[in-house]
């Protein structure tokens, strides 16, 4: 069972608004800036936990982390053409330091693609350096003129991993495609997010690539959300900024470079998708805390100290095995206060400790994905925990692939598909001939946003919805975030 | 014994260029912009041990961390008025967001006190809550007009740890203030830094703190750095931004606060302190790598693989005892080559492994600190490594101190003090009345930097060396950077 999710799907944002203030993660809408957030100590630390498992994966495979400055001149940026003119109109400009007014206007970086290659082409010489695989974990600047949402739509987005590799030949930086979609498939499932993984169509794809592949997932209210893209950059950037390696047979020549990204969007999804009416769940592997203790009162004072004493002790054979936790002492609040807010937080296992529990040498588990509660003796704790805490990961992982899956629907009819996305968002795959100006014209007749086609091959026995003519594979549309 | 150290005192900061280059730690001077430099792979990971160094004991003494928005609204800037004069003429302003003029220019922030006091007072209400210990550790940005350095004067500071306190009272805030120096003795202490202490003169306080306390090391050359600064802020922060709390008699007061940071500096002070003309010699306790493994070629390709399966063999021994390790399998260097990098890189302990150790089921290891060799065998090994790496972690702490205390002199002759400065620059210790004008004067006819006075009480029996009125304790000058 699960707690009711009327308020988490119909009223998504205001339930989103409310989790991340009230629950104290993120403070969006009182910094004296449009755009820009604060992150609280409790969602910091759902921000380092996230951050190092990405860390982990990449660091596994080979990829390399450093810091680049965030400012980038202006003529570094315009050196490749479709770059600048895809972020130009969203730079937030330094122009002054002190009185003075600068030689030249820094961009506070809204991506990193030119700044790193500039030193790439200082640092590798050889194909025998190759492949190199750098990433960033950095603050990154957008003046949006839409509407700005916390961890969503930002002017200053928090965290982003940037990837950024090097590559001989346009086969190897393909190869380094695919191992970014493992990479982040990997990652998404370790905090169980589902995604569609879609090949953007050619009008959308970033500024300056050649293919870009997107993980995009659907959000309670139904809408759809991007949260990781990885781009073939070809030689675009390498030609633009003249940077050349000598190749196996001794030739000099550019080389193809990837580049791959995911943004404050992956917390947002972990915090929204697994959520109730109580708030978010959050999955074990990236909780602040996998275990809250609280304490019953008792009805002596003798008792009391004897229940605080038990608790310390199941909190020290807690942390003794690496499971995270946390007491809630808070002597001016009521037991039913206390769950109330770590609900609201999330933390996955609560465990009541009252007189009952000292008496019979016992603890009281509570699973906050499902409501069921445990009574277990204090010598199986730890494997009851662990066993637990490894059926709540799996039960949100798995219930959030049957709530997607379910908002993902085919039809071969375009005022059917149209009406579908009207009615209940989500994805509607409509079949398509392959050609440009047929998607353009379902984006503009569904007024939806296309998110691309399938990666993997897609047999379609059907016509396109536009053209008639036999599809190819199918298209995804839906409205976004 | 230790190699020379010619290049490394006379030669400093050629030495520091090369060492960061050639090391790879820190790419300067090549970045397009002036005073910002790139974090290279082998640099990051230093920073990070050095990061959660100082996380760690941040966190063991209820500090939480948080991130605030890089940028702050000019109006909130110039709220208290000592603060923004400090800071004016060195703020980085953006001024545009794609096309538009902002209504407002926003500052990179050169520190955060406005920014995060502003929070403060959204959050905190009573005195039950405090005290509150926060923290981060962001780039800041400083328009520096003087010459920039890499690590040393920069205009994106990478690394600023800044912690903030709130606490109900002004004697509260003091001991804060105590802790924050604890703190960061242990920090510096755990890298082997030796340091000073000093309250700093009333002309020279952090802009808008009531009191300044600074750590201040000599580095190689002799010149003084600051690496670490505790500001007691009193009540100026809370009252420009009209911040009050309920007390605990009641009523409602503006609270005190406290703030202190450490840099980039730390990092490097640890890269340059310990050096030789080698380069650097890392403290095991943040060093990427606390051993490095280099395979001595044999005769036979059979004796080659020998060599290479006993190495990763005790590679895997390092491993699973959590030292960290490298191999250096490069086939196309020579072991030589291989000794002279990883000494630039300052790995403290070298094993090199060939037919000899393979046959003899022994290690060889070589310190860097000492350069003295041990023949070890596989059985001791992780003992025998456990004891050298403390005896280097303890040696370089010795010897830092040892050359740190002999560059601190004291005189009581005016013309004296700066003809030892002149001579051999690290720091001179002047008896002084403790008046502002004789302290000025110090500084004017010493040409140095005043550095401030000791922070415990110092009886010194002697006359002030500009009005000679007795003593009331010593004040300290220096050149610095």
């Amino acid at each position: 069972m699960q707690l009711t999710r009327e308020k988490w799907s119909k009223n998504f944002s205001e339930w989103f608004d409310w989790v991340l203030r009230e629950g104290e993660f993120y403070d969006y809408g009182r910094y004296p800036i449009k755009g820009m957030g604060v992150w609280m100590p409790y969602g910091f630390k759902l921000r380092q936990n996230v951050i190092n498992l990405i860390r982990k994966l990449l660091d596994l495979t080979g990829h390399e982390e450093v810091l680049f400055p965030l400012l980038i001149p202006e003529d570094l940026l315009r050196r490749e053409s479709t770059h600048i003119k895809g972020f130009e109109g969203e730079v937030f400009w330094v122009t002054k330091g002190g009185d003075e007014d600068l030689d030249i206007r820094l961009a506070l970086r809204p991506t990193s693609e030119v700044a790193i290659t500039w030193m790439e082409n200082l640092w590798i010489k050889s194909y025998k350096q190759l492949p190199k695989k750098y990433y960033q974990i950095v603050s990154v600047f957008r003046y949006e003129t839409k509407a700005t949402r916390p961890m969503i739509r930002l002017r200053e987005i928090t965290t982003f991993k940037e990837a950024h590799t090097v590559h001989e030949t346009y086969e190897d930086a393909q190869k380094q495609v695919e191992e970014a979609i493992e990479i982040y498939k990997k990652f998404f499932d370790e905090i169980g997010i589902p995604y569609v993984i879609s090949e953007r169509p050619e009008w959308d794809r970033f500024a300056g690539a050649l293919h870009t592949y997107a993980f995009d997932t659907i959000m309670p209210d139904g809408r759809v959300m991007q949260i990781g893209t990885v781009h073939h950059l070809g030689q675009n950037f390498s030609k633009a900024l003249d940077f050349k390696i000598q190749k196996r047979d001794g030739s000099l020549d550019y080389p193809h470079q990837t580049s791959y990204g995911i943004s404050d969007r992956a917390i947002a999804s972990v915090i929204s998708i697994h959520g109730d009416d109580h708030g978010p769940v959050l999955p074990p592997s990236v909780s602040p805390y996998k275990v809250v203790l609280i304490p019953i009162p008792a009805k002596s004072e003798d008792e009391n100290k004897r229940v605080l004493e038990y608790l310390q002790e199941i909190y020290e054979i807690l942390i003794k095995n690496n499971i995270s936790s946390i007491i809630d002492y808070d002597p001016e609040k009521t037991p039913g206060e206390k769950y109330y807010i770590w609900e609201l937080k999330g933390v996955p296992i609560r465990i009541e400790i009252g007189p009952r529990e000292v008496s019979s040498n016992t603890v009281f588990i509570k699973r906050r994905d499902n409501l069921e509660s445990y009574k277990v003796k204090k010598d199986e704790l730890i494997i009851r925990i662990n066993e637990i805490l490894n059926d709540i990961q799996e039960n949100l992982r798995k219930r959030a692939w049957e709530f997607m899956n379910s908002k993902i629907k085919y039809s071969n009819d375009i005022n059917e598909a149209k009406k579908i996305i009207e009615k209940e968002l989500g994805i509607v795959e409509v079949p398509w001939c392959g050609k440009n100006e047929c998607g353009l014209k379902i984006e503009e007749l569904t007024d939806t946003r296309v998110l691309g086609y399938p990666i993997e091959e897609r047999r379609v026995n059907d016509k396109c919805v536009i053209c008639k003519m036999n599809a190819k594979t199918v298209l995804r549309i839906a409205k976004t975030y």
